[in-house]
Parts: C-alpha cells; sequence; structure tokens
C-alpha cells in the first residue's frame, strides 16, 4: 500500500452488531467518521475542528457499499484517502479485514467545513496546504 | 403527493443529535430503515421478513444527501418509493419537514433478501408481487 | 392501571438489536428518555425544555434493571412515573410487553435542569406545579 | 492505583456527543461494554465468550452515576474491578480524565452467562479461576 495512505486499526464492539449478527449498516458512517477524525489527528490539524476552533465538518453526501458483514470482535483495518474539491473535502474509505485479504466495505462523504450556526466557512490555509500533501487514489475500489 | 405513496411521521429524539445542535449523520441509515420497515407493516409484508420468516434483507448499498439539519423535536415527514430489480430491492427516500416546505435529506438503499446464514434468496412470490404495485417515481429528488 | 400514569408505546426497531437478537441494552437508556419527552411534550411543558427555552435536564444516575430480551418488531408500553426531589426530578419507568403480561425492565433517572454551560437551574413554577399534580407510586417494582 | 486494575484509555468520538455539547448518557453504557471486553481480552478470557464460544453475557443491571460530562475528543481512562457472586458476575467502572484528576462518571453492571436461547448457564471453570485472581476494590467510588 502506499506508505502515505491514513489505516486506522479497530474492533467491531458487541454494541454494533445488530440480530443478523453482523454489524448494522448505519455504523459503517460512525466508521468512517471515526477514521476522518484519526487522520485529522495523525495529520496535526484538530486544532482547526471544533471545539478546538468554531468549525465543524457538515456531512453533505454519505455513500457505503458493503461486501461482507463482520462480526463482533472482528479486527478492522479502515484506509483514508482525502482531496480538496473546491471548499469541498471529499474523504474515501476503505475496510478491510485486519490481513487485508477480505475487503469489507468501501465508501466516501462528501463534507464542508460549517460555523457553529452551520454557514459554510472556508478553510484555513495551512489546512489545505496539509491537503495538497496528501495522495489521492483515484483508482480507490469504490462499488459505483 | 401521489396517493400510493408511503408516509412515515416521525420525531428527533435527543440521543440522535450531535454536539452541532443537529441530527447525526448517522441517523438518517436509521430513519431510512424505519421507514423501510413501516413500509412493509403497512403493506402487510411482515411475515415474509425475519423473525417472522427466517429471511433478512441485507444492505448493498446506502446513500445519503443532505440539504438541511433538524433539530430536537423536529417533526420528520419520511416519504419512500420502491421497486424491484430483478433479485433485489432499490427503496429511496426524501426526508422533509412536517409541512413539507423544508427538504431535510434524501437518499436510497439498495437490498437484498439473505437467510440467516447471510446467503442472497430469492423474495416470496406474494412479495414480488406487491412489488409490482408500487408506484415508482423516477424524477425521484436524489441529489445526485 | 392508574389513569394518570403516563403510558407511551413504540416498537422495537432493527437496528436496537444486538448479535443476542434482542435489545441492547444501552437502547433502554434511549427508550426511557424517549417516554421523559413524551411526558413532557403530553404534559404541555416542551416550553420549558431545550430548544424552546435555555434548560435542559442533565441525568444525574440512571439504572436499569433487565426482566426480558425483547426482539425487533415487539410492541413496548413504557410506563412511567415522576416526582420533583429538590431541584431534582426522578422519573421511574416499567417496560411491558404490549399485553402488559410480561415485564420487560424496570428503571429509573434522577436529573436536574442545566442551563447551556451544564450548571444547574431553577425550574419554571408552572412546571413545578405540574409536577405536583403527578401521581408518584411508591410501589413501582423496581427490582433494587 | 492497584497495579492488578484493568485501565482501558479511550476517545469521545463526535457520535457520542448531543446537542448539549456532552456524551450522551446512553453512551456510557457503550463505554462500560468496551471496558468489560477489554478486561476479557486481556485476561485470556476471549474463548469462553460469543462467538468463540456458545456463550454471551446478558446484563441483569446497569447503573450509572455521572460527575462531569465529557466532550468530542477529550481522553477518557476507564477503570474495571470485577468479581463472582455466585452464577452473576459484578463489573465496577470508574472513568476518570485522562490524568486521572477529574473524576467524570462511576456505574456497575451485574452479569450473568446465557447460552444462544438466553437461558442462565455455567461458567467455565477457568474462566472463574481468573475471577478469584482479581482485585475486587470494596471502597469503588459509586456514588450510592
Amino acid at each position: 500500500m502506499n506508505k502515505n495512505l491514513f489505516v486506522l486499526f479497530r474492533k467491531v464492539a458487541f454494541c454494533e452488531t445488530d440480530a443478523m449478527g453482523v454489524v448494522h449498516h448505519a455504523n459503517y458512517l460512525r466508521y468512517f467518521e471515526e477514521a476522518r477524525v484519526a487522520w485529522l489527528r495523525e495529520r496535526g490539524l484538530m486544532n482547526y475542528h471544533f471545539p478546538y476552533a468554531p468549525v465543524c465538518f457538515a456531512v453533505l453526501e454519505s455513500h457505503c457499499y458493503h461486501e461482507k458483514g463482520p462480526r463482533f470482535d472482528d479486527d478492522l483495518k479502515i484506509a483514508v484517502t482525502v482531496r480538496r474539491e473546491g471548499l469541498k473535502i471529499r474523504f474515501r474509505y476503505a475496510i478491510y479485514s485486519q490481513t487485508g485479504e477480505q475487503r469489507i466495505a468501501t465508501g466516501e462523504t462528501l463534507l464542508v467545513p460549517v460555523d457553529e450556526k452551520i454557514k459554510p466557512v472556508r478553510l484555513k490555509k495551512e489546512f489545505m496546504a496539509q491537503l495538497e500533501n496528501e495522495s489521492w487514489i483515484e483508482t480507490w475500489p469504490l462499488s459505483l
């Protein structure tokens, strides 16, 4: 894998499963958010985010494509790629089993920075500069 | 609105909001599911669904487009249109404020019936017959 | 049952179940909150609550005693009794199957009104007056 | 702190906050569960738990006492103490800020092992032996 690619590891919690024994599909958006926040933290961008700054990221769109249903205690590996699109930021995600052999799901979210009144605002220069450094992977396996 | 169109009314619960004061985006997939289940119930199809039958509906894809963030205690009106696509079923959703003046979000999910081992199965004839009676709205306002 | 007793009916949503096939225990606190808010609404007290007033109810304590695990689509009947205890408000809950034959769970929460900075504030007189009208049931079946 | 005391560190996720800007109270039961599962894993007891064994732990009671509301991205330190009580297991939890200076909440849950039909079963000897090795802290700060 690309060495600049951000990856988060986490386990499936019991409360995230449903009566079919697998992760409930609404929780994937929580996994994506968790990976997004972990990316911000790792890239040193948390001080541009609420509550450290009066800016939050509103989700404009979210998409998820499911390939396999993980179960309680399964190890997940969540890869993230990100780029700026004008005033917006697009994140793509791919969730794999820990070994990377099995793909669980892919997805993307489109976000826009907003203030406390949920009005769109501009990103700070330092934030945009970091986005320029990210490797965007065009061949990301979205099942579009 | 089309008289055959299924509509569910529900209020925003406090636990569904986040620190920005609006509904957390992962909860829209729960709203969609709730509308989907209410549609099954209203159409008399719950006996083709787990736990009444050994069949559940696995979500293959989910998409959500956000237009406005509803707040605690807001009244939501969730409209549903549905059609069969081979072995799969596509649901489209549109969430409005109670008066219908403000659109909150739109979205869709693609589902497939699966057995307890999460293996795809065929839908029963009576279920498919009901799907034939549904009005599919091509001009559904998906912000694609 | 006491005719003044507030009761909320609701069904178990699919996303509220876990891999054991029953409602995940954390969701009972959501059911209690939903019953509490429905009680406020029915008693005409929502205008003393955030976001209609700058007051919210912080949960100081919560307790839940489980007797049976409800499943997807089960009908729940949630009874509520409430009283003022100085600056605090105590709610007790009992969840039954729809027919009332089977008790699912009981519980209580102790709350205090707080402002937007989470500082305790006094309840308005009209709110306290309504609390005086409530029937408190000493023999509430808490499995203490 | 007691060196045998199990401690889990985790951050507050954005989706765990509510419109008051703090962690929604139902999520504490999820934190407790997460700490409980992490304890099982650290003690080498996951192979006595579903899905590795046909045994799950049903929650009979849960209690939570709130002292302060943590916000998004706050670091939490969750301490656990556990003992056997006949066929049941009692866990006590205390959540602190990362430095340990501020106590966030305390709580306890009483559990019983159950089979897939939610019928109580006996714990395996090796599991009980591990429970004998745990330090139970009588002076645990439950705000009872």
